[in-house]
Formats: C-alpha cells, structure tokens, sequence
C-alpha cells in the first residue's frame, strides 16, 4: 500500500497527490475545482478548527453567521477589494429550474427567473460583513465588535490543487471593528500571534511572521501581516494572513460612530483567516515517502494497536489486554485504534497506518502476552522499543509529546538549514534553483524590482520579517539603497 | 426594553418577529430572504450543533464535507429529488465579472464567462453525495458508510421568516450507505431517535414521532419520518427528518456492490437532517412576554449576576464575593456573566437578561452582603428566593436541572392539552380554529383527501405517530374506512 507512494525526490508534486488519495483526506469532485474532504481528511480539519476556535474565544471574539450571496452593489462598494476577486467569482443570475421541453428528464434555466441584480458567491466577506455592521454601529460603545465566522468560500480557479488552491475551499475569516486605528493594528497583531501559536503548537510547523509587500497585499487592506512556512521541497506556504484595513469599508460602506468627544468618525476594521489550506501545509511539511506524519496534537487516532495473532483464543487474550490498555489511555483523552480485522496481515496493516501517519503504533503477540511487553514503534522516526506492557499506558503521554517536539524540531531545523542570506542577484538565482527555500535579501522596496524579480524567477517576496533589524544594503537587482532585508521564495 | 415587546396573544407573529431581532438572534440580511444569525443566536446554534454531533458521534458517524454545487446533470438524476427541488434553486451560471464599460467603478457579469454546465447551489446533498459514494463503494466491506455534514444549503423561498423560513439556512445532513434494506431502515429510525431524544433533552420540547403521508414525503424518499414539535400558537413544527431513500439514489448513480453472496446488488441509503429552523422551535416554544426562556443546556449563559451598588466601594466588596461565587460555578462547567456596567440601572439589566432568556439571575446588594444573601430569580417561573450567599454556587445546578426540567413538563402539558381526538370533520374544523393544536383523526390514506383537507382548511397530516393504535374507524372527511388515527395541524 505505502509502496505505490511516489517517492518526495522522485516527483514532490505526484507524492503529495496521491498521499492525500490514497490517506483519505480528499479528492477531487465531478465538481470542477472542487473538492471532497473525507472523513479522515476532516477529522483533523475538525482538530483545528477546536483548537483555533478556543483560541479565538480566549481572545474575546465570538462566532456568527452572514450571507452565503453578495449582492453585486455591495461586492462593488469597496472598489480595491472588487477588483481584485472580481475575475474569479461564482455568479448566481438565476432561482428556477424547469422542464427542458426538449428533452424529457432534463431540466434547464428558467429564463423567467433572472434575478434583477446578480448575487456572487462570497470570495470574502467583508463586503456583507461591513454593510452590516452599519446597523450595528452608532458609538464608541458599540465598539469593539470582535467576531468570527466559519464559512465555505469560492474563488473560482483555472488550476487547482487538492488543499492547497481549490475554488471551494472552507475557513474562518474574523472581522473586528474599533474606534481607534491603534486598536485595530493591535487585533491585526494579536491575531498574527494566535496563528503563530497555533502552527507552532499545534501543527509543529515554525513560521516567520511578517507583513506583505504592497503587492502582495490583501486587496482594500492598508497592511497585510502573513505567517510563512517552509515545505520539504523548498518552497514556501502562506499560511495565514491578518489584515488591518484602516477605514477603508469603513467608507466604502459608510459606517461611522459617534467617538468618545462626541465627533462623528469612520470605523477602523481588521479581517483575518486561515483555510483547508493549512491541512497542506500540514501534510507538505513533515510527511515521508512512507505516508502521513501527524503531530499528536492534530491526529485523529493517537495510537493503534495491531495484535499478532493466528488462533482466536491468541486473539482473545491480547484484546483483553489491550481493554485494559485503551481504557487506561482514552481516560487520559488519547483516541485509541484496536485494528482486530482478521481479513488483513499485520504488515498490510502497519504500512496502511503509517501512510495515516497515526504517531504511535503498538504490536501485541503471544509471546509479549507471555514476557508482558509489546513493541511500540513511532511513526515520526521509525524507532521501535520494547516497553512493559504494564507501564506501557503511562508511558504513552510522555511519547506523544516528545513526537509532537521531535517533529517540531525537525522542522524548524530544516528552515534554518534552507533560509539562506544573499547579496547579489546572481547568487540569488543560483540559490533559488540549486537549493530553494527562504532567501533574505536587500530589496529597493518599489513595485517594479518585486514584479521583475517575480517575472524572471518566479520568486516572491514572501514577506517583510517582523524582526528584520534595520540594516543599510542595496537591492540586490536595482542596487539602490535598502534599509532591511525581505524574504523571497518561490512558492505555493 | 422587554416592555417593547408585542405580547404573544396580541400578535403572535409580531411578538416571534420581534424577539428574534430583540433578543440579538438573527435578523434579516441586504440579501433577499438570507439572514444574519448575530453572535448571541449564533452561540445558541453553537450549543446544539455540540450535543447533537457528539450524539452523532456516538453513533458511529465521521464527517465530512462536499461541494456547495451540483452540477446540473447530476442535480437532474433522481428524477423525483430535481422536480422537487428545481422550482427553488440558486443557479451559477458565469464565473467572473468585469469592469462595466458604460459605467465607472461598476460590474457587470462577464459575458465570456458563460459556464458550459450550470452549477446548481445545494438545496440538499443527495445527488453530488451518491456521485460520490460511487467511487467509494465496491463490496459489502465499503459498508456501511456512516458520514455526515455540517453545511450550508440554499432553497430559494418567496416568503422567508427568521430561523424559520430563509433563503440559505445552517443545517447538518447525514448520508449514510447500506448492504441491505433492514440495515438501512434502522439507521433511519434510530437517527429518528436521536433527534427526539436531542429534542427532549436539551431543546426541552417535546416531540411526537411519526412517518409522513406519501404527500408530504422528501423527494426521492421510500419513507419519511419525522418528528413534530406544538408551539404557543397552537401550530405545528417540524423539527427535523429521516429518509429511507430506498435504492432510489443507488440507480439514479448506479452506485453497486457485490454482497456476501458474490452478487451485484444496489446500495440501500438514508438521509436525516436537522437546520437553524431548530432555533425557531426553541424560541416559540418556550418563551414569554418579556423574551427568551432558555432551557440551561443551550443557554449561552447560564447565571447572570447583577450588583445593586451605590458606591465604587460597595460595588469593590460586591466584586470580591461575585468572583468567588463565579469561580466555583465555572468550576462545574458553567457559564457566568457579571454584568458591571456602571451605565445602566439594576432593572434595566433586569429587562435584559429576562430578554435574553439567561436562566438565573442573583441580585446582590450592601444589605445582602451584610445579611450573607442573595437574591435569586429564575427565568422560567419568574419566581425569586433568598440563598445564603456562602450555599449559592452548591444549590445552583439542582436550580438549572430543575429550569430544565420545568420547561419541558410546561411543554408537555401543553401539547397534551392542545391535542384533540375528533371523528367528524365538522369537529375537526371548529377545533382547528377555536383551539388550534394537534388533531387525532381518521383518514382514508389517499392524497386526494388529504389535499382536500389541506385546501379547505390549511392544515396538513404532521405525520402518522409511530405509536398510533390499530383502531378501526372511517375517514372524518370521505367517511371510508382507516385503520389509524393520524394527526394534523396547521404547521409553520
Ligand atoms: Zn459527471
Ligand atoms: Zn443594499
């Protein structure tokens, strides 16, 4: 089964690909673009989306529920915003079906049924979001409003990617307004930091925070702060963004408050989110040519025990003990697998959960029943140790948490080992095709260097690092003054 | 604030609408029919999408997720389900907009981008599901599929109300997949089960199970059933459903398998599913003339507590005691609001936390400090104790579990009393109009006379109870013979 895996250096593309098939995270639908999230893809979504959800609580906010549809003269308020998912919208125009007298069976368009203005399908929210929030607000008390919304969008797609670029894709996206533009920078940051904290700590996946260039910006936003990771194949992953958009819906949707000395003024707002892209980031950055890693903290079965058996009555003696096992780790809150099927050997079961890249897999024989051991083998380095089985369940807490730092780690490793330093453009290019990853580099900070460079490299300036200490440099393609380096990669 | 409220026997509808928006449900969106459910309706919604999935849970189902589109072929396939639905779709039919020439800073829907195959917006997931399951299912091992999905859903309505009626609502809709009839059939029932159950036991309201009229039936079903809830007025409910679709949407997909037999044989499915029409039913069920009456189990807060303070010193010593009433309450799971606010007088925040349904309030004063009391009111009944304020947080959750238990007994009594036995039709009609409720009568089973009755009277078979006695009798309306009473309603 993990045999079929195209290996990561044979063809990176093709091993992500069929990873995510043949683990049963998604395919693709006979819906163009779109894709089907499967059960065992979605339970870890769903881990995320706990883990977010609670930080996201612990931080004030509260979740709502806005429109699916936008009506077109709200899409078009906030004009930078339009634009920019204007080419890539699903458009409803019609709210009948009926019989094609043609053809008996099939069903067309009911020309009688044409809306009088078109509704798109949300690529974002924030134009529904902010012609609501007019309603809402008329002082200084109603501020702050700080809610989050988790939604299916569409932003429709020539070339897709199962996770990482589909034109159906789900998410949360928060939308805060505040009375001060100090506020809302603030929330923009903070927000920065729960999905730092969460791709750290949860997703084992170190990240780089920084702000976007201006054209890599969200489009009606004033700043766009980022965090970036690295995958395996040297390329980089957007993995959140977080927005302050100053007062620009604000005024695109004429929402003002009364302030604190009485005078009318704009709202300042923020919007911020993360997608089922984050499951490809996931899966990109740790997984091995033997199937799924998955830090213990995201993985939907903790530990699975295989047992080795050939008569019933050997089956039956290592369930009772592993009854005992289970119960013992599911107190403790880890999900617990007994893989008992006898339609299948152990081999084809322990290759089928390394490719679900399940953390820790015990195996349970005869004769560990007679010598009370079993063998416990983890999946993020492949090491196997004999353990008693009597210690075994208090062992496993300890295992789990060294194999969600381990990964870590290992990871963050790897992003030093590929985040290279460079002062010219040749070295820059030949960096960026010999050896890939992050490279820090001096930029003249002006549109036309970040096109060209983009142009003729296809690498983009990832982000401006928060921590970037100032430093007097030249661009490395213009030569003109710079003040800090930014981060280029090539990326998804 | 309460006091805006219309009283429900001046205006029920008035008194529904205005609660909703009142109590910070929901409220209508710029959006024709779609609504906006705001964060104090959302975390309501919340509440029951947490007990109702891990019911799900522990019934062995997994989630997942599926496009938001059907395409129109596939839409079209169960013959029965498209006609049903055809009359109420969203229909995407372009997938970009572009700058309007005759007009600066507007869109118009780029006529290049016509779509080959229109795309129709899920009203439910039947076709694009069994399309799917297809490629899922080969042999009786790929059985049973067990999945559900938390989703957004669009059936385009003329006349929408809030929560019960809306264009795009919030709902979960499991789509499950057997070897055989009998499986299927269970699967069915017991998802019935588990709805009535979630219905009594955190909803508070009593249901009566039941199988649908061949009229009323989901489209593309062998059997409906359902389970039907009574509100104030005197009305019917739905509340939520579960299909036996038969081999219906096995042939529409030619979904087969080969069964233990080696034979092919076509795949026997349910479909069940529950929306945000559930937060209609909670609300005209239980609440009052000064708002919301929420059972705890779904009440955002659960105990609100509001300081009556002259003086920032008093309301010091006040804080002191709250947080330590707060803590121990949080301890056991509950949720607790402090209401501080030095904005607003103790009786305004009375109003309001009656408005919003909270099921305890404490009220603690100097004299109540130095007396060691607390004045306690609960929602439901509107009666008000003195606690020692040092028993308090230990007598509160016998307190919730008996505003849990109160509320429910209150609904049953109510349904027992606005449930009629009638044997003439003449009956039937003055019972209808002078008490409203359910009305157990005798029907010939045919669809012309259950039309008739709809026509002349609007009211509809709510179902056949799963528990109506074999009872000989004749048909009030045609006067033939039946063999079991069913019961009607007007219905919302
Ligand atoms: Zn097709
Ligand atoms: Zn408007």
């Amino acid at each position: 089964m993990a045999k079929e895996l195209t290996s990561r250096n044979e063809d990176y593309s093709a091993w992500y690909n069929e990873l995510v098939k043949k683990a049963d995270l998604a395919e693709h639908s006979d819906v163009k673009g779109c894709m089907v999230i499967k059960p065992y893809g979605y339970s870890i979504w769903e881990k995320m989306q706990q883990a977010l959800d609670k930080m996201f609580k612990d931080t004030g906010h509260s979740n709502a529920y806005f429109p699916l549809f936008v009506p077109k003269h709200l899409f078009e308020a906030e004009e930078q915003n339009a634009e920019g998912f204007a080419k890539e919208c699903a458009i409803v125009t019609h709210y009948r079906l009926k019989a094609d007298p043609q053809n008996k069976g099939k069903l067309i368009v009911d020309p009688d049924a044409q809306l009088d203005e078109e509704l798109v399908v949300r690529p974002t929210s924030e134009a529904i979001i902010w012609s609501t929030y007019k309603k809402w607000i008329q002082s200084y008390r109603d501020l702050p409003i700080l809610v989050n919304q988790w939604a299916n969008v569409v932003r429709w797609e020539m070339r897709t990617r199962l996770f990482l670029r589909t034109t159906e894709f789900l998410w949360q996206e928060g939308h805060t307004a505040h009375a001060t533009a100090n506020e809302a920078v603030k929330e923009t940051t903070q927000m920065l930091d729960v999905y730092a904290e969460f791709a750290e700590n949860f997703m084992a996946l170190p990240v780089v925070k920084g702000r976007k260039s201006e054209g890599e910006k969200f489009p009606g936003a004033i700043d766009t702060y980022c965090i970036e990771a690295m995958m395996q194949d040297g390329k980089a992953l957007q993995a959140g963004t977080s927005h302050f958009l100053g007062q620009n819906f604000a005024k695109a949707f004429n929402v003002q408050f009364t302030n604190r000395d009485g005078k009318l003024d704009y709202v300042w707002g923020t919007s911020w989110g993360v997608s089922t892209r984050l499951m490809g980031a996931l899966i990109m950055a740790h997984s091995d040519d033997d199937g799924l890693v998955l830090p213990p903290k995201l993985a939907p079965i903790h530990v699975v025990i295989v047992p080795i058996f050939k008569t019933e009555d050997e089956l039956n003696k290592i369930s009772d003990k592993v009854q005992e096992i289970s119960s013992e780790l599911r107190k403790q809150g880890y999900t617990v697998k007994f893989d008992n099927r006898d339609t299948h050997k152990p081999g084809f079961k322990f290759a089928e959960w390394e490719l679900k890249g399940v953390p820790v897999r015990l195996a349970i024989g005869p004769r560990d029943m007679e010598n009370g051991t079993v063998e416990v083998a983890r999946r993020d380095t492949k090491e196997k140790q004999v353990m008693k089985l009597d210690e075994v369940a208090a062992q496993i807490p300890k295992l789990l948490d060294d194999i969600q730092s381990n990964i870590y780690q290992r990871a963050l490793k790897f992003k030093g080992e590929v985040t290279t330093q460079v002062d010219t453009y040749a070295d820059f290019k030949k960096v960026l095709d010999e050896k890939g990853g992050f490279i820090s580099a001096h930029w003249d900070g002006t549109k036309e260097t970040e096109a060209a460079i983009k142009e003729e490299t296809k690498a983009t300036i990832r982000c401006i690092p928060l921590d970037a200490k100032e430093e007097a440099g030249v661009c490395m393609y213009s030569g003109k003054p710079s003040t800090r380096r930014v981060l280029f990669a090539r990326a998804y």
